[in-house]
């Protein structure tokens, strides 16, 4: 049983301002629950799940921590189109102070749809880039939509709201790699060790100010005839590219 | 304005067999609009449209295509969250018969995210690929969400839904790569001229039996700890790798 303050409450984490004055946000589904459950790193607060899932996860779970509910009650806190069984409220996770040097780390310029950031979440902990740098008017990482498509891997990637100019010109040493349509060309360029990859706004790509700070533009060429490619694709694309493959220089198939 | 009858017609288009029955399909927003109006393998049907974006375009478009309406008309009518302007109805493409032979094609097995399908064939449309084969049991193409999401790249790549065993068996002198989690590292592979990529499932990945007759099996290795790479993304990455990068083999980094 949900009392109505209970309602209130998680409808009330949809929104940052929230999320951030608890340091919660939620997640839902029996496979992503299941996979939170055995990350250290988010501690589980509370827990909102349909009998089924209660009864055969009881002897896991401390019980004053799971409150047994119904499939309309689940319907009225679900931030899914589809609820999906189980709703768990997590403590966000916390990491030690960012250390960029030696590594790979994605720099994100106000990036806004929320499967976009938490797929290029995904893609970063398929990688093991440990670091995703945002824009302060980018989406936020515990948006219980990116926290769903990062099927989450928002517990293992450290995500940073700063200011990218700020933030670039502490790291001076670091190259930075801005992702636009006429830079060179990514599948000539070698495999590398340590960077930063900036990807822009998906209608706007980045901003004029941190395009002129970028000291060196990249690209996937194109070979037929879309505008542009999805932010979270040119993403998996290049750190592909960056960390996986690129060796000597080669050039374009005609 | 609108007629109740046509408020019907343009919501029974949410449905693949009224699509098909018709050979039409959705598509909204001004940007997108104004791409598929370019395309002469779309031919327009009709335009539905806020006054503002028929003032703006009615010299481009025959006025008998063009019914001006309100912004509460257009929130019956679109399938969009946040309706956007113009909705149109257009023909599907036609295309010759596909011929696979020398070239890339992508096979989809059961792939039922709307998203997913629309952010490939746009990465299709991005690197040239001009055939997508489906299951028959994967999601429409001209899905009203898949339309969007391939941000009108459906006018160019060309789909086929049939039975991929069946399609397979018919191109046995073109090698199929398929896309699994226990396969040969795709950056130790070399650039390839032509093939079959098949890609999964979200959930489930290629079914058994279409495993079985895969004569290859290939993977993009993981560094990291998420469990899987999106369906979308991983298209991205092994088209983006086939085809643009990837000579002689070459060892991955430890």
């Amino acid at each position: 049983m949900l009392v109505k303050s209970q309602i209130k409450y998680i409808q009330t984490l949809g929104d940052k301002k929230h999320r951030d004055k608890d340091g919660v946000f939620i997640a839902e589904g029996p496979k992503l629950i299941k996979e939170l459950l055995e990350e250290k790193n988010v501690p589980l607060v509370s827990l909102f799940a349909l009998s089924d899932w209660v009864e055969s996860h009881h002897s896991k779970i401390p019980s004053k921590q799971v409150t047994e509910i119904s499939e309309s009650e689940l319907a009225r806190i679900s931030f899914l189109t589809t609820p999906n069984e189980v709703l768990g409220i997590f403590r966000k996770p916390v990491f030690a102070e960012m250390n960029p040097k030696g590594k790979f780390s994605l720099v994100l310029d106000n990036l806004q749809d929320p499967g976009n950031l938490g797929t290029i979440v995904r893609i970063a902990d398929w990688f093991g880039t440990e670091y995703i740098i945002c824009s302060e008017d980018s989406v936020d990482v515990f948006n219980p939509k990116v926290v769903q498509a990062s099927m989450g891997s928002v517990s293992r990637v450290q995500t940073l709201y700063t200011s990218i100019p700020a933030f670039l010109a502490r790291h001076q040493d670091i190259p930075v790699y801005a992702s636009v349509l006429d830079g060179e060309n990514i599948f000539t360029m070698n495999r590398l060790n340590e960077g930063m990859i900036i990807i822009g706004n998906e209608s706007r790509g980045i901003g004029k100010e941190l395009l002129k700070i970028s000291r060196h533009k990249i690209t996937i060429p194109k070979r037929g005839r879309a505008e542009s490619l999805n932010a979270a694709i040119a993403a998996g694309i290049i750190l592909s590219q960056f960390l996986m493959s690129g060796s000597s220089p080669r050039s374009l198939p005609e």
